[in-house]
């Protein structure tokens, strides 16, 4: 015979399957300041007794647990939000009771309502509460006697009911049954911007004045204004830092450079210093965080660049040869991806014996940016670099800056980009550059924003970089850039273009079938003519105009495709989800965005819009604003035609408002 | 300045979403002896090294690992089998660790491939299997060392050079690189009846030869032929026990029961005795061992009905009065569902205050009848005894009896349902009774055998229980409840039929719109005509015979649906998925069945195979051999027409050839 040795029974209850849970709860969910966290559970027992059901959270550095009641949605499936006020870590945990208090009333009722004897019954509640109050504090111990007393007259109310809702929250809360608890989950709490920014980036060097001159940040000062009134809100710079002149590249990438040339910013580290020092030519750490400073003032985050890697004259390698890997003939190993090598980079060695004192420094140099001003960081290839590094590096920054923000430029197989992102990278580059069909934009966008890689996953749609230049923008014109920028700002609430040579539509790549831009800013000086009349600078100002008084533009997860009848028209809405406080100032209507993905013909559909998604009544008529061209159209039903026509506009960017006296 | 106190560096590789993983781990899956576990995981690394992932597992038993290598698949997937070769609990893990041999030894074939000098890369490699050797074993030391000579004269083979295979596996095995393991997770291993299975329940009580005569075990022995010639392997008996007299219920289920009524035979206990009595009209101990050891040596398993409830006399009644909830009044609560009474249960309280003891008499009852020679329980109503008595009592059992199989009849919501699964029910009740339309079959079936559920959640499907007659049945006739049977065997590899009233084609309900039989052998006695000339009992041999005899039909998660153009005939395979043993004596061809899901009208349908689904190449013929007609027909290509007439057959079970000379 076996014996049971536990003193308490397991609690009955059972919670399963919560959401947002990442992989099984090893890593941590994202959300933002604001913005109501949506927590979804299994939740059950055995038999007949109802149940209640609460989330537990609290920031990670409060002990005191605050607690949501959640509903019961269909299949056993429970709900409830909360609202972090404050950026950093959040824990939290579902927590299920059995009811016993609200099992016996609703059986009581509908004993009642059969019409049998409940004298005994309401004894039987009335024993439950009498038994809470054995637990009770005294406040609630009071007041359970005196609703006992309510119980036991035989006076049962409907449900809703003030006294008997007190009475069966005072019972559950005071309960002897035992609880059954979900593991604790976590929740990475950013500040507003990691949901929705407005990027732009652009080589300092490339801002003088003269062409020919070398840009400087003061220059860069002088752009503020232009990029301020492009609508952007982090102006990201490529690396800052010296440039190696061992195995420095030549324009376009040639292995050998030309005297004069001025070599990828990229290959960081030179006699002047390396990641914590600035290239001479650019100015000083005052000119740049003076820079900073006007940036700031004027709206905008300077985002730096950081690139965890060394040109053969960074002063690691020699003070620090051992952070990189050697051959058996002394020499330390270039980058390579065999057979091809790149000579002016030393990656570092993450493995190495000194590891320790390697990833330290690299803390430290981002600590030395934090204290310059700096609360944004592009990180560069961060799949080259070990995942546990990445997974030591962010939480480490994070226990004393929870406000930094860092975008992986990761281009690489999905499930390493999904662990970057897993890992703390606050945004993550994405392959919607290359997505270019309807059919593959709304796949690719339909995985990023209605399944759990929504969790932890946050897109920044990028329609160029300085290393992509897409066959698509190629082969297209001003047409083709218009529409890609609209598409990235209205599918991503996070997005960003690289200028100025994207607004001025350059397009010509190093030869046919690369990716690469002809004459490059990687690696050389450039000039612009950043007020051509032919630029788009015009459009975005207007799209990110919109961007920024649309709340609806500004998250990801309402996204919904809605169908057309033309695979050239694309239709999609987004809706302002849950959120702790109203949106001061801004317009939280539905929008819905008619897209033409033929950069060169007009095309026209029928579109086939779900209402309930953009929350209009059935039969209801609505009216449909063009924040675009101010256009205003009263519609009805969902069935609606449009023609677009990419010499006029790549798509409508529709405001939804109910019309006056517009219900069915 | 943060610094680092850790020694080793973590592990780089990464390893996720290892499957089967049923609740993050905490659950185990299902298997069965000579059944291919399949394995597997993400697993992938930064930067461009080469991964060696292995799949270690043993049975939780034994202490050392045995090891197999995982496959890379599509999109860092990788994939691996093991073969659990007994009855128990089984662990595994997933491992990953760097492969630098084979990163290695891939560059420098690329080197070599560009003509690049590949003299200093020679070094690397030999000092990789040096390293390598200092760790080894004396014997794989010596090879290590006489195997880099090799890798010194730069005599470098592709790939499949057994030398450079070995050292290879010799250097991963000797690295000192740190392995990146996933959580450990279990495995649920099960003889093969857990897999395959059919059923027969009959009443005991009904198969006297004289009608209105009680039968007993002995007239159950003279039945034996009968169930042997069905087809049966699992022979389960409702509940064997003394039946209470207090509150005993009438026929029909009248409240109130008749002088000389039987009662229900769920209503457990009387003054004779409890769960492990036996009902005096039945036989002795004795007539029952030698039933069980009667049925066993005819190829059939006797399956008990665990029903943990009481009658008002049961003795536990008046000696554990704890065991049960009271009332105010002291009386003890009977079962009710209010306003609903059912006054001959009471049911059994779970989170008593001595539950300890409840809970180790019931393992007891247990016990009991595994004693007497029983290792299979059909569980009636486990959703309605706590969770935790299960995840205890399961497991419990299985530490000295792993091969007993538990029947979880739970018809409720389908969470409850997949939570008994996973706390160690070996098969389940499921909602096919009422799944009729084939959309919703399809649905249904694609759910239990092509999703995570398929990991740990058995089906077992039954056309009809003392409980469920669907009103498809009532309003059918005889060709309903062969096409349903067909179904049921054919769809499932465990089913059952509740006899004799299923092939005697039994339909009357107790009043319109109830799922009860008219006179139905849970309250009274009956007598049946089995040798009846209408009875199906012929059908049911030889389906049963062909799931005997065909080793597709013996598996669930090879199930395949196929197109048909009309929506009463639906078409679906099975195949014989990967084994550790060939099958001796089967044959292992795949069976495509196609139904009528109409029961009164001939239908024809065109059939739009999926050929890959059924090992048939693209322009091959083939021969369908149909198992139930004997006819045989030569196919070509994907696309084919049927008739079925309900009169003739239900459907056809095809054994698919390929034909001699059938190749395109």
């Amino acid at each position: 015979m076996r014996t049971i040795a536990a003193k308490q029974a397991p609690p009955r209850p059972v919670v399963e399957d919560v959401r947002p849970r990442v992989d099984d709860g090893r890593y941590d969910a994202k959300a933002t300041v604001g913005d109501a966290v949506e927590v979804l559970a299994d939740a059950f027992v055995d038999g007949h007794d109802q149940l209640r059901v609460d989330v537990l959270y609290r920031p990670e550095s409060e002990r005191a647990w605050q607690q949501v009641r959640m509903q019961p949605q269909v299949n056993d499936r429970w709900r409830a939000s909360f609202c972090p006020d404050q950026v950093g870590r959040y824990v939290f945990q579902v927590r299920a009771r059995v009811d016993a208090f609200g099992s016996w009333l609703r059986d009581l009722r509908a004993r009642a309502a059969a019409g049998q004897d409940i004298t005994g019954e309401l004894e039987v509640g009335a024993r439950l509460a009498e038994d809470a109050a054995t637990r009770a504090s005294a406040e609630h111990k009071k007041r359970l006697v005196e609703l006992t007393a309510r119980v036991r007259t035989g006076d049962i109310p409907g449900p809703g009911d003030a006294d008997f809702d007190e009475l069966g929250a005072l019972v559950v809360r005071y309960s002897a049954a035992a609880a059954a608890s979900s593991a604790t989950y976590g929740v990475w709490v950013d500040r507003v911007r990691a949901r929705f920014s407005t990027w732009y980036e652009l080589f300092p060097r490339s801002t003088a004045t003269a062409d020919g001159g070398h840009g400087t940040f003061l220059d860069v000062v002088d752009r503020l204004d232009y990029v301020r009134r492009l609508g952007v809100d982090v102006l990201y710079l490529p690396p800052i830092h010296p440039i190696g002149t061992t195995k420095r590249k030549g324009r376009n990438g040639a292995v050998v450079a030309e005297p004069g040339d001025v070599g990828s910013p990229w290959a960081i580290g030179a006699a002047e210093g390396g990641h914590t020092a600035i290239h001479p030519d650019l100015g000083t750490l005052d000119e740049f965080t003076k820079l900073v400073g006007a940036a700031r003032d004027g709206g905008i985050e300077v985002a730096l660049d950081i690139a965890f890697q060394c040109s053969p004259d960074h002063p690691w390698v020699r003070e620090h040869p051992d952070w990189f890997k050697h051959r058996p003939d002394g020499t330390i190993r270039y980058a390579e991806n065999p057979p091809k090598k790149y000579e002016d980079i030393y990656p570092l060695d993450f493995d190495s014996p000194d590891w320790q004192h390697l990833w330290e420094a690299l803390h430290d140099v981002v600590e030395f940016w934090i204290g310059q001003g700096i609360s944004i960081f592009r990180v560069d290839n961060p799949h080259t670099k070990a995942f546990p590094f990445w997974e030591w590096l962010i939480p480490t920054v994070h226990e004393t800056h929870p406000e930094v923000l860092f975008l992986a430029e990761a281009f690489t197989r999905p499930k390493v980009m999904k662990r970057l992102a897993k890992l703390g990278f606050t945004q993550s580059y994405t392959y919607f550059s290359w997505r270019t069909a309807k059919w593959e934009l709304e796949e690719y966008l339909t995985e990023l924003t209605q399944t759990d890689v929504a969790d932890y996953f946050r897109p920044n749609f990028w329609p160029n970089t300085p290393d992509i230049l897409t066959e698509q923008l190629q082969r297209g014109d001003r047409r083709t850039f218009a529409m890609r920028a609209l598409l990235a700002g209205t599918l991503a609430a996070n997005y960003g273009i690289y200028g100025p040579v994207f607004e001025l539509g350059e397009r010509a790549p190093r030869h046919e079938g690369s990716e690469e831009y002809l004459d490059g800013e990687k690696y050389q000086l450039r000039h612009h003519d950043i007020d051509s009349a032919a630029s788009l600078a015009p459009f975005l100002s207007t799209l990110n105009e919109i961007r920024h008084s649309q709340l609806a533009l500004q998250y990801d997860r309402t996204l919904r495709f809605h169908h057309t009848d033309n695979d050239a028209v694309m239709a999609y809405s987004k809706t302002v989800p849950e959120r702790c406080e109203p949106a001061e100032g801004l317009s939280a209507a539905p929008v819905l965005v008619i897209a033409n993905l033929d950069d060169k013909y007009r095309q026209s559909a029928w579109v086939d819009l779900d209402l309930g998604a953009i929350g209009i009544a059935d039969g209801a008529s609505y009216d449909v604003n063009d924040l675009l061209t101010g256009a205003r159209y009263t519609w009805s039903g969902p069935h609606n035609f449009v023609m677009l026509d990419p010499d006029v506009t790549p798509a409508h960017i529709f405001r939804i408002e109910a019309s006056p006296g517009g219900t069915p």
